[in-house]
């Protein structure tokens, strides 16, 4: 279990505040918020969306953006606790074309980005990762262990990502690739509300990532959509990696009732899964070797 | 002054409903919003984003969808009242190639559809209003007077648009076009909180809309941003019906300092406006006749 902490002293470093990344779990007072174990959770139906300021009671604040590229459909996700005196800023899966818009923002809003961060091995566009760090010195990748990409840190299940007072849980939810995250925001008081998943391509909205490349597989994406994303409370919103048909969010209670994939039995899905016809992935020679090395395509073309 | 109210009865039919839209003030119980009366507003310094939930002593819960249209770039947005029995909704710049989605959206989530709003007669693409009226009968189409446009109900400067126990207030924001108007959620505990608006073409994020067409006057663009949505407090969300970059949702106190335009002194803005050299609309020949007569192509083609 790994726990990644962006510490509240604003005497640190950068480099200090990153060095606190250990391979090893952690505890007392620079890591104060325990590892949340996965449980059944309350199921409130509420079909509200967007809500993530957190509670009155809280000191910790969600800056939330959400931000779209065109050409591969993606979304990427900016969020950053705004109440922190650093304001430290993470990107879920920034595109390459993008990553000036995407620090310029940043930069705009006066956030520190300290991660970027993606959700998986995407075969459809190359990540900005690589961009990222080549422009902002101290930014530190993040992928899972099981990608097999290369990344300065990498995380597993029932792992934490933590900026400011606010932090990301990881699941695993492989089954479009092998080594598929859904990145969940925290749960207490503290923590936004209602919780926000960052789905990648295991759960789209209304339908949900292919399973023919990179390690995928039907049944496990099944498995993967039903314990660990359709168990969150009803309300939790969905943020996907892409759409393309428009929509920007949906929430739990709305995909366990009208996904047109996942409200079936697991053998119907994996039948619906096998008879997609759909054509090879045009990017999938191109981005998949560069995000293999964290959009690093230099290290790529030489490899 | 008008005052738009979808009433809170459950056992008003339809019509009974939309027949209570009178073109003269109303006040008494079935009308207890009063119009607010436009003034210098708190300005807040927060950047906090898309928190749309009221207060928790409120009864109404505002539920918001933000849904793109991709040829056009234009953004569709959904709001509806989820704590009021009807769950009454309403669509802002609906787009007639995305009405079957925008549809299916309101029918999976239960709401029903009362109003489908313009901003502005747009040039860009065909609104939705008239293949939505065609589909589900008793919406009414709303859009401003000043707009020149057919529609069921006409807005004014100062008017109130209801449902449940929602509200959006009507400003003019003239410039883009002569009949231009901003929308923005109501002020008051039960509303949602940071206000939200949105703003058509009049603001766009880090820029606005082109004013050499359709009765546009850059000088008017400028007294009206300035006027009517720079004065709203800074953590109102602009919503704007068009992004062409990816953007999703910005500030007012955001475009306060970095919209390249509207940051700069009156003569500055009208000398940038008139030196865009941008080429002649596209579509402006197709879309304006059209949503002359609130997207009803084909009294359009008859015309």
């Amino acid at each position: 279990m790994i726990q990644l902490r962006f510490l509240k002293s604003p005497l640190l470093s950068s480099s200090n505040i990153l060095s606190n990344f250990s391979p090893k779990p952690r505890t007392g007072t620079l890591l104060p918020h325990p590892v949340t174990k996965f449980k059944p959770l309350s199921q409130m139906d509420s079909y509200s969306t967007t809500t993530t300021s957190s509670s009155s009671s809280s000191s910790s604040k969600l800056l939330f953006r959400q931000l779209f590229e065109k050409e591969s459909s993606t979304y990427t996700y900016l969020l950053a606790d705004v109440n922190h005196p650093d304001k430290p800023a993470l990107l879920i899966d920034p595109v390459d074309k993008t990553v000036d818009r995407d620090l310029n923002v940043i930069k705009e809003l006066g956030l520190k980005l300290v991660y970027a961060m993606n959700t998986h091995v995407h075969a459809d566009h190359v990540t900005g990762t690589g961009l990222i760090k080549s422009k902002v010195p101290g930014v530190k990748s993040i992928i899972s262990k099981a990608s097999g990409s290369k990344a300065d840190l990498h995380v597993e299940h029932g792992d934490k990502v933590s900026f400011g007072d606010l932090f990301l849980e990881v699941r695993a939810t492989p089954g479009h690739t092998l080594g598929c995250v859904t990145y969940v925001s925290g749960e207490g008081p503290d923590q936004p509300q209602p919780r926000m998943a960052f789905t990648g391509d295991a759960l789209l909205i209304r339908g949900c990532g292919r399973t023919d490349f990179q390690g995928g597989s039907s049944s496990q994406l099944y498995k993967s959509v039903h314990s660990q994303i359709f168990t969150l409370p009803k309300d939790t919103l969905i943020y996907p990696a892409h759409d393309y048909k428009g929509f920007t969010v949906s929430t739990v209670g709305e995909e366990i009732q009208y996904n047109p994939r996942l409200t079936k039995d697991e053998e119907t899905f994996k039948s619906i899964m096998e008879n997609l016809n759909l054509s090879y992935p045009k990017m999938i020679d191109i981005a998949v070797p560069a995000n293999l090395v964290c959009g690093m395509q230099d290290l790529a073309s030489k490899a």
